[in-house]
């Protein structure tokens, strides 16, 4: 079974060096958003491209010899605009499959960086199965969006940095689509920290998943499914997260958008619907903290029309 | 002369304590904004209320006893919302007067902090005198924008928080309005830094005081004029900032909104006209960094309709 280690994260940030942008964390007042104890922001939604996501492109793209065909990705949302960054950034060619449903603003960006978009057919996974023939056909390389140990590893080079910025906190909550970053976390914490999942209820991906200990296939609807809207949680990030994954929880829609409303309001942030899914988990208190726990949430994505928040 | 000292900046920090957010800072990678070295962005506008005003209220009304008349201040802007925040945070009363220029959105926000929102007149000066003449008759603590000492000190805060975050920097541009941000920061570093005031061309109300050699009163007028508007340097902030800003430069309005579209553009942070200003003076040239400066500088406001960016 292909796993991640701390090691593999740690040649990760090596790899990926100043390509990514520090994040900085924010430590909130006792009792902000409904906590009874130390509640701090991981303000990954300042990362290039607008999410975490330029780690585990990055990381991919650096391990392997990028042909004159470039790269080639499946998305809609931030893992196409990332994609694009990392093409813009190291000079590569970059074609990105995108389903019809996808936001327009994210599409925008994606061709404002200098990537070529092609409509890909209705949903996900048409674009996915479109990019992987396109990858067959030209050489070029297919950059998973979550499926791949590289990914996987670059994605926790995050929960490297929390690790030096909040030294000995106890929880940190973490928004699940197809599990790449969740997988990161958990391979560089392991069981020192407890890892939740947050997922909306309308995407229970890695809430089924660990019901039934393999990932399996759910619907996808509702506010979120812009980011979060994986129909599995990837095989590989099952099994690098699945051992170290402690809760997962799930969260409506309208608490992930009065989430992103009290975001704005009191810390003048403006998350996504998936960036701002893991502090509803703790505002709605579907995530519940012990007195004095010490808890962090990922706030890990912010691609969105600021008008519709 | 009344002068602000580090050490008064050191008895604000004591003093204030958690009522302020330690409020994080973001190195971006070179050549962001097109400066030729290292940025580092001061994220003030992830404050309480949205902006640093709290730092100075909050020092003001903890060194003063506050009377059952609670405490009165002018403000249709950021210090407005700072008052109400602290009044709430504190239990005291607040009357906030406003301009009937301001802002909807920060006079909402105020009334919705709980303050009583009074129309003072029609422009700045007017609601002033009518808050002096509401504190002389009921006894409630004026709390002033900038012209006081505790104030002063109380933004100095932020320079002694900046200190420790980024070590070993060379140049701190700060936008200026009544002068109690860039003041706080010069009583702070004093000649440890290389300190610029930036302002709109609109308002040049420091610009001209050091040309002068005194505050002068100017035309107040264009983008930021709702946060940066005063009429002129306060008495108080000139005198401690005087001897230490070592340069003053302005920007246009055309500039200040492009470098609020680009803040949100590459970095996900929705900024005021007057919070964006600072850096509209890296992105428009309006000053320009040596080769290898480490360049600060200070987000200072978010309290912006994000329709309007």
């Amino acid at each position: 079974m292909t796993t991640v280690t701390a090691d593999d994260v740690e040649q990760a940030a090596r790899r990926i060096g100043t390509h990514v942008r520090a994040t900085p964390v924010l430590a909130l007042e006792a009792g902000a958003f409904g906590t009874p104890g130390p509640l701090t922001l991981k303000l990954e939604l300042l990362q290039h491209a607008g999410s975490f996501k330029p780690r585990g492109a990055f990381n991919r793209v650096l391990a392997a010899t990028v042909p004159a065909a470039g790269m080639v990705a499946a998305s809609g949302g931030n893992h196409g605009v990332a994609v694009a960054h990392v093409a813009r950034a190291l000079g590569h060619r970059a074609e990105i499959f995108v389903p019809a449903v996808s936001a327009p603003a994210k599409v925008d960006r994606i061709g404002a960086l200098g990537a070529e978009v092609t409509v890909g057919g209705a949903v996900y996974q048409d674009a996915q199965d479109a990019a992987t023939a396109r990858a067959e056909e030209t050489g070029a390389l297919l950059v998973h969006p979550y499926d791949h140990p590289l990914v996987v590893a670059g994605q926790g080079t995050m929960a490297r940095e929390l690790d030096t910025q909040v030294p000995g906190f106890d929880t940190v909550l973490v928004a699940v689509g197809g599990g790449g970053l969740i997988a990161g976390v958990a391979a560089w914490f392991g069981d020192r920290v407890k890892i939740v999942s947050v997922e909306p209820a309308t995407i229970p991906a890695m809430y089924e998943a660990r019901r039934a200990g393999r990932p399996v296939t759910v619907a996808v609807s509702g506010l979120a499914a812009d980011s979060l809207g994986a129909n599995a949680v990837g095989a590989v990030p099952f099994a690098v997260a699945a051992p170290f994954v402690d809760d997962a929880v799930l969260v409506s829609d309208d608490d992930i958008r009065d989430t992103q409303r009290a975001l704005w309001a009191s810390v003048r942030l403006m998350a996504e619907p998936g960036g701002a899914a893991a502090l509803a988990a703790i505002r709605s208190g579907a995530y519940a903290p012990a007195p004095g726990e010490r808890v962090v949430v990922v706030v890990c994505g912010g691609n969105v029309d600021p008008g519709s928040v």
